[in-house]
């Protein structure tokens, strides 16, 4: 199962080629993970990750989630628009204190015709913030996210 | 009379004090603007702006908006959270070629105490992207705008 | 007396108008701020703020400098380049708690015409980390600020 | 062959982890890439680059270069420094109209130890400005880049 996290762009995440900057697209990727799994006092009970969102990685909180890999296929240029992208994410492996979440970054939804812009995968590792070192996924995380576990990301140009 | 902006935050908006960093405030405020001010093919019905955005600034259009000034009171550290920031958006002056953009930017709506954060305007320049010389406000652009001309921001640190 | 702090550029602040962005100003600002006023263990003895680098900012430190107000005219649009804008820097306001700096923003050194591209202020609040409230300036401070005291920047677009 | 290019950092560079962000870095890796390849017309004559940067990308130029994928390793958190990190920058794969530039990006040239921090590898694709389309690398471009192309990065989690 995959979730769908809307992400709205803005018109300074274009470059000076007119599009969407390379390295702006992993900020589209980190806000949208950070939908999806992290604990947020102000989640709307509707929201997207409202069943996954259960790292607390709120101020003086105990869990640090550190980004140990990322790797990207920019597919086809992405122009500014209002409507949100369509990120679609899951997880492509579940370790013992890491975790490999898989995207795919579409036009926005209701947009014809779907585009596929992006694909992509990031290594997160949940580290404790007092010692510094990873800690083991919980039963509670690993509950929330045992259903979107799928297949990971092929990329085609490795 | 005021346009209310929701304007989502990113994490990545935040800087090592683990507050909205000045600089992105602009990125925030450029974006309200846009959704205020300029045509898309994309916009909602009922979208915010859907009777003010009315400069066509689509790639290779007519119009260049640049911005000549801006001034920016900040009242209190903004801190990371899902719910969009609701900035109030206003015109202070409309000139010839020129209009003074005015905003406050407050807590996300229907969030208590409702905390103003920031004051600030904006100098924009209507540009002929031809010619590259300021251009005239047109007459549509004018009885668009008109409504939500209302008395400059007002500034206490000058 | 003013600093002249030389502060590179990258390919990415320009935004789709292909020149600086707005809002990207500020970062580079901050940046040259930072060379003139924060101690850092590695300022390379002759560098720029080698005498007025005194609040000591690295983390776990004493004092936070907080941005209470920004006021910025955009003169001329900026291209990218390789070389260092030259950002002329000064202090136009000596306070007890709170220093306004100056800036003018040039072409890089030694490229002719000079040109003057961007005119800004912004006033900076010396807070105490520990209690979060304003600290007052030190002896010290002052002593190595004092000679970079001018008259503040006149804005034409008030 | 490598080509060692300093790369400043910016204190806005840093994420509320008050590390260099994870998306920041490829604004960095770019910014390394464009001093190294890009043909600029203030380049000093002594540049980094100055054998390797010909690919003519200035404003209305014949050439984009698009990025087609990004792989990346983050070894070790990245903190604020004055000093340039040290990107070693080299060529792992020469196509007919694409290249492979790895890179691995250490702690400032002289200090000690020297920390590798991140490593990591970017496809470029040629593409002509007029038709849109991917074009061969030319004779002067292969020559200029021959002396720099290397074994490809071993990344070690994929």
């Amino acid at each position: 199962m995959r979730l769908h996290v809307p992400t709205p762009l803005r018109w300074g995440d274009l470059d000076a080629y007119g599009h969407v900057n390379n390295a702006r697209m992993l900020s589209l990727l980190e806000e949208a993970r950070i939908q999806a799994f992290w604990v947020s006092d102000d989640t709307p009970e509707h929201a997207v990750g409202a069943s996954t969102a259960v790292i607390d990685a709120s101020a003086g909180t105990s869990t640090l989630t550190l980004i140990a890999r990322q790797e990207v296929e920019y597919l086809a240029p992405i122009p500014y628009g209002r409507l949100p992208l369509d990120i679609e994410l899951w997880i492509g492996r579940m370790g013992g204190a890491s975790l490999d979440v898989c995207y795919e970054v579409y036009s926005p939804a209701g947009v014809e015709p779907r585009t596929l812009y992006t694909r992509a995968a990031t290594t997160i590792v949940l580290v404790d913030a007092a010692t510094n070192t990873p800690r083991r996924m919980t039963d509670r995380e690993r509950a929330a996210w045992e259903p979107y576990v799928e297949a990971p990301a092929e990329f085609r140009r490795r």
